[in-house]
């Protein structure tokens, strides 16, 4: 079978694109592979520039109806979820008829935990014929590698601090809190939650700044959750993480390889570099 | 044996006093019950306006030869560290020559978890003959009782939030982070580590107020780490946790009866009655 009729076999993928450039992309890396792709930027969370130069179909976060009727003469049937979007106000929505029909649905998705809001999503994207795919399972090449994304690699004072990290976020999982904590000398001193990972590397800095944390360096680890949906919940990290996480005075960044997305490598290993921090893809722990 | 002969079989108790209400409180109810208390409020954490009329011996933090001295000839062998001290810079100890002895122990103890810093101070106070007691052990009365500790008690959707975070806070306690998470709508939306809890309620209260976190209500819980110390870090409420948690928007706080200091009971009775909020002393995990 030739690329071409895979592709064909395949037909298009719907993108909808949230915010940042991840969107593009994976856009991008699809292409690559000689697949057509439709993209969906969301209103509110996409900019408009970005999709200046690319066919496009604008949809409000609830328009599923939008994206069914563009989508589906079109031999579509995959869709993948990318980039961030800021959880709405269920005020916000617009919805159209078909997702007025599964408003109560969502309206319990939003009460409940990221994983609750993300699997109820799945689900109704289902229902209506299409299938969720993960970016990564479409863009691999997204994902961190094994191994340091810069020059710099962890200690072995990192790397006890790294274990401990890790540990909890295996224990924590189950609660469907963040994908996150930072340790700094084998204590672990911020844990994310709603706040997000930078939020949480904001209050790092903080604390360091009013003498909180005196333990020197640290680090910043993420994890997905062992029951995490990973086709559309990866964590993520990008140049900004890597700013924070200087600012917060850490020595790195470790992230389990092949299960972490990374935004815009190349800025990323640039500023790890010139801020002095390792970013390094761990394996995971055995399934 | 008479109450009298008790108090002198016991001899004086040494209370070290760090800030807030409490160590005057616990040297009340410790004197009802007819023993000596004898006095060190630590300079930089007691307020000297409330030890004027008393008789004490101010300390700095560090200065443990300076206790030894006064207390030691009075028969006293028992020692209660109580109020809220904050972890102090190691150049602002202005150790004594018992203490400089010890300061490599201490150093490393701060480079640790609050458990093992904890943990140092009470060998290090034993190896000189003193023993370390609860405050709790010495004034049962500053203990969180069971049930409300004002008019109001938790509904069935606060119970199922507190269901979680207490399972929670046990998964998360043998990493010695915090003491305290709050839930709302059956998610774990922040989790205390080195901000502490009014730091955490107040990003609960930030996040609210940005809509990151949209599920109405919610509830702080506290309770003690499984391994922990309780002969000196008991997790405490007091009037501003009632404030700060009705500024986070929760409706309510559980912690654990009999393993939780209550600081100003009659206070933060009257501050949760007005903020329309329930404190609640549940039962602990059967041992």
């Amino acid at each position: 079978m030739s690329a071409d009729e895979a592709t064909v076999a395949e037909g298009p993928l719907a993108l909808v694109c949230g915010g940042g450039s991840l969107p593009l992309a994976v856009a991008d890396h699809v292409l690559a592979r000689g697949r057509r792709v439709l993209l969906f930027p969301v209103r509110g969370a996409a900019k408009p520039e970005d999709y200046a130069g690319r066919e496009h179909t604008w949809v409000h976060l609830g328009q599923f109806g939008t994206l069914a009727r563009v989508a589906r003469p079109l031999g579509c049937t995959e869709i993948v979820l990318i980039g961030w979007l800021t959880r709405p106000s269920l005020w916000g929505l617009r919805p159209d008829f078909l997702t007025l029909k599964i408003l109560p649905r969502i309206a319990k998705a939003f009460l409940g935990g990221d994983n609750h809001l993300l699997s109820n999503i799945a689900k109704l994207v289902e229902e209506q014929g299409f299938r969720l795919r993960g970016a990564h399972e479409v863009a691999p090449e997204i994902l961190a590698p094994h191994g340091s994304l810069g020059r710099l690699v962890p200690d072995a004072d990192d790397l006890a601090n790294v274990g401990l990290g890790l540990d909890y976020l295996a224990a924590a999982g189950r609660f469907d809190i963040g994908q996150a904590a930072v340790v700094a000398g084998r204590h672990i001193v911020a844990v994310e939650a709603a706040e997000g990972t930078d939020g949480m590397l904001a209050r790092v800095a903080t604390l360091r700044a009013t003498g909180r944390i005196r333990a020197p360096r640290g680090v910043l680890v993420k994890a997905p959750k062992p029951q995490q949906d990973r086709r559309f919940d990866l964590p993520s990290i990008g140049p900004t993480t890597v700013a924070a996480a200087a600012k917060a005075g850490l020595s790195g960044i470790v992230v389990i390889a092949g299960e972490t997305v990374v935004a815009e490598p190349d800025a990323l290993r640039e500023a790890a570099d010139r801020a002095g921090l390792f970013v390094f893809g761990a394996s995971g722990p055995a399934a």
